[in-house]
């Protein structure tokens, strides 16, 4: 099982050779750290994911939370693991010492959590939603709150979620209607009923503190009114000991294709089941100022939304992984020369189709890990780099890829699920096999923390234009400069540094061309099909990059991104060429279909 | 929900407007009939799968037939629903009347099939796999053999199975090792175990029918030496009596991703537990010559895999239904140009992205449905055509569409399923909603009836080199035919002309192309993508001659498909270029991908 996760090979190769992660050592914030400690909790994570987590990723989907109307009960492999995950210190591994953390880079912490996603996402997305929540706090909560809910939840002891949507209010945060009304104590009471929240009930930690947007009667109207509290599932009194049970209450459990060993609750805040302090209402602490809710939100966005590309890698990676070990082992026909039907079967690998549809995996999946972690080396840049400029610069660049690195993966990892069902044949059908469970759980990455089409809006909308467009003129001059880069090495990698050039200008030209319109609505039609071919234009800069670090030797690992490289460059960027003509077309065809036309 | 299935709009569109079904009636076969015989069977068809199979559908996939070691358990609402089936002879739809049945053109039979696979494809499956059964039978069974199996089937009282796979034999079915040994008294006797057989155990009916593929020992090596054998569950006496358990057991059943209604098995034949006649082995009986059997099953293999297809046109379409009720109804957010956050929310549908997800989908689901129309239609054509002329044109021109009849839907039709879980949202991910059920059941469609990959080379490397290039002759020149059609038409039909003309051109450089490298390796390479290509310039096709069909009129139907034939050819058939380009290329990336680099 172990090597069906996360190839290492593969990971050293990143963070080592291509993105010298050791060279952040030489920063006084990682100043504890050297390879030795990367190394060290990279091997305890793969261990923990291995022994703690695979074994029970089956039994979480078929044996899913379930609410006896008053309790939540999740099988008992959940707690076991999670404690022992705990224990590791994993929940504080990129948080500061003195919150409890070991204050590891964001991309090693990232590398660690991959292999916990790729084992069992349900049980792995308890601790991942703490981390959030904490990392939250840690930027906008109060010197108390940190005391009274951060260290508790570095320790493990409390789990943490985000409550932002209502039933009425999902990709639309500006119609949520949860109210929080001041009460003479200082605490808010909030009233309102909360969906989709992951991790929203259970007995796996003493206490649950859920983060809360709400509307403080009064303020402005839509996204601009909103407010953000802490909403813990037990009143904590001031010496930190849980206490009486806060008016949250779980109206139901969401039943999802996959994702199953997570529980995902419909909440329900103020209801009048409990009456914390004798009062009705449940108890919120104010986060930070009033009506700054969703950009404090926001400001966590760009972290969890390259979490959720990488969970959608790891579900990818592990899938091809399997998939790679089943054609090596399963015999099935004969070489298309065979003309002796006595002849033994070959293993499937032999067929063309199938190293076609393994070599389309490794692309994605190895693209999409390579993407993800130098997006979390831009979060380190951002936090230390050396200059104001620099941390700008990384900002920025973080800011123009997070769309990108949340929806490629989300996209291309799946299609790489898909291919590894059916490398898998009828046996890639069953539920005896897991491949299928693969699949539905990476499904929802395309759905949360905002959709495809959320994400395209972002990145065309708002990212490439803001600043005047200095996100995009970062972006293109980021991606020439590797180009030139290896026009300067000579040979194959400037054959591909000559095709990345073509489709970089064509980013440009087509950007410019949308918005040179001055109409959004125009600019915007095709929104989805911009995010797709600017995302496969930064995957081929991405394999690029890794062809180029390789540097020389022939050995299999070598070879074999050579050969991923040179797949994504010929079988997948010219895909982009007709969405770019589309792009360039201005095209209105599905706008211009009227609602009673379908 | 009635409305949630097919379009009856649609359907009578293509039926009567464009394929010109009651013409039919004139021909001796169908002379009994007329377009009120057709509607009534239809009409029937609707109301059956609506009050008796739809409701039930997610009940079928949440509680999956279990078998407790010696029987098979299906939930009670199966049976009841193939009752009213079966009386009103839905079995026999397109049956001689000789054995009872109605006599219907396949087009018909096929259109009424279709909304109970947009009901409830795991129930619907026992039917359509015993017609499967009962048609092979009346082509190649002796008399005798149809009095004894086939007229039960027919009156619902036998139902039917396929027995070809075996676990070390799937695809590679010259690998099938059960043995078939002649007995004295003429029959032979079966030893061996076949995997995936849908309905292969369960207590619906008084018999379960098995077509077994099998070796006699002495015959040829390979697929030559493949017979084909009925192996009933129970013995039947010579006066149809049901009698002794013959010694067919099943020895577990496969849990699968979706397709859950329908009751799949790993069967014994001949392991000893029953012995009828105090013999060992299971009873078969040959259907006609030894050594035949593959060829017989292939016989019927057009049929099965439009048959596939239409399942997953079906699965596609009520998805997309599903979707477009949802993003009417549903309220979330407000068009890009509102300012005021107060206003009030709108549907989705009026947001550009899901608007061009929805007509994405119309666009596959109708496309896919007049594809398979089309086929049926030409299997009516093969059997009562005018002239001998006319009959194998049609069988040449069914022969080459098969594999993309089967395959485009499966892909397609799968995407348009996905996109329906995207309009839903979260709640598309939950089991509370259909889409999500119907994406899992239309999964198997890619993989059952041959995979993807096996249907991209029976059409390059079979099909379209056939007869010198006779079918890829008849292709396009079928294909140009509509296209100068539309070219005199003028006007916008002139313009899409233009382009399939174009499309078309590639197929045939593209495919000369490929063979006049005189290795097969090297052709078949990038079989999928030639599969894909030739798919989609063959669904412009089919959207050009639904253009033309529409006529004159701007009632909404009419523009909703004059809309989605424009998306089709703006949006989708550019795919085709990047694939034809790389086929040109003779690329051979992943071939040479060595298995050690993976």
């Amino acid at each position: 099982m172990d090597d069906l996760l996360i190839s290492r090979r593969d990971l050293d190769f990143l963070l080592y050779d291509w993105l010298d992660v050791t060279s952040l050592t030489r920063r006084p914030r990682y100043a504890d750290h050297d390879r030795d400690t990367f190394d060290a909790v990279l091997d305890l994570s793969e261990s923990i994911a291995t022994r703690h987590f695979a074994p029970h990723n089956k039994k979480n989907d078929a044996e899913e939370p379930r609410f006896d109307g008053e309790r939540v009960h999740v099988i008992p492999e959940v707690a076991a693991a999670l404690r022992v995950f705990t224990e590791a210190g994993l929940i504080g591994a990129a948080m500061d010492h003195e919150v409890g953390g070991q204050q590891l880079p964001a991309v090693v912490a990232n590398a660690c959590q991959l292999w916990f996603q790729a084992a069992n996402v349900g049980t792995a997305a308890y601790p991942f939603l703490t981390v959030g929540n904490a990392n939250l706090l840690l930027a906008h909560g109060s010197k108390e709150q940190i005391d009274t809910y951060v260290r508790p939840m570095v320790e493990g002891r409390f789990f943490g979620t985000m409550c932002l949507s209502e039933p009425q209010a999902g990709s639309s945060l500006a119609d949520i209607t949860t109210r929080a009304v001041p009460a003479a104590d200082g605490t808010y009471r909030i009233t309102g009923t909360k969906t989709w929240i992951s991790g929203g009930d259970h007995e796996l930690s003493e206490n649950i503190v859920h983060l809360v947007l709400a509307k403080i009667p009064g303020g402005p109207a839509g996204v601009k009114g909103i407010s953000l509290f802490i909403v813990p599932k037990f009143l904590v009194g001031p010496d930190g000991t849980v206490g009486e049970r806060n008016d949250v209450v779980t109206a139901g459990l969401n039943h999802k294709m996959g994702y199953r060993g997570t529980t995902n609750a419909l909440l329900n805040f103020g209801e009048g089941v409990h009456r914390p302090g004798g009062e009705p209402g449940a108890v919120g602490h104010l986060v930070g100022e009033a009506h700054h809710g969703l950009a404090y939100m926001f400001h966590m966005m760009n972290e969890a939304r390259i979490g959720v590309g990488q969970s959608a890698t790891a579900l990818g990676y592990t899938g091809y992984l399997h998939a790679l070990d089943y054609a090596r082992t399963r015999p099935q026909g004969r070489p298309l020369t065979a003309r002796d039907p006595g002849s033994p079967q070959v293993p499937i690998i032999e067929h063309p189709d199938v190293r076609r549809m393994l070599l389309a995996q490794k692309s994605y999946v190895e693209g999409a890990l390579a993407l993800g972690l130098y997006c979390s080396r831009l979060l380190d840049e951002e936090r230390t780099g050396a200059s104001t400029a620099d941390r700008d610069r990384a900002r920025l660049l973080l800011d123009v890829l997070t769309p990108i690195a949340k929806s490629w993966p989300a996209q291309w990892c799946l299609a790489a699920n898909d291919l590894a069902i059916q490398v898998h044949g009828g046996y890639g059908y069953t539920r005896e096999y897991d491949v299928e469970q693969f699949y539905r759980d990476n499904r929802l990455n395309a759905i949360h923390e905002g959709t495809h089409g959320i994400q395209a809006l972002d990145l065309l909308g708002r990212k490439v234009t803001m600043d005047g467009g200095a996100g995009l003129a970062l972006l293109v001059e980021t991606l020439r400069a590797t180009a030139y880069r290896a026009s300067a090495t000579g040979g194959e990698a400037a054959e591909l540094a000559a095709r990345l050039l073509r489709s970089v200008d064509r980013i440009e030209r087509t950007t410019a061309r949308l918005w040179s319109t001055g109409d959004p609505a125009a600019a915007l039609a095709n929104a989805s099909a911009y995010l797709e071919a600017v995302g496969h234009v930064v995957l081929a800069w991405i394999w690029l990059e890794q062809f180029l670090a390789l540097g020389k030797g022939d050995d299999s690992f070598r070879q074999g991104k050579r050969q991923a490289a040179r797949y994504f460059f010929r079988v997948e960027l010219p895909r982009t060429e007709p969405q770019f003509d589309l792009l360039d077309s201005l095209d209105r065809t599905a706008g211009e279909c009227h609602p009673d036309w379908f």
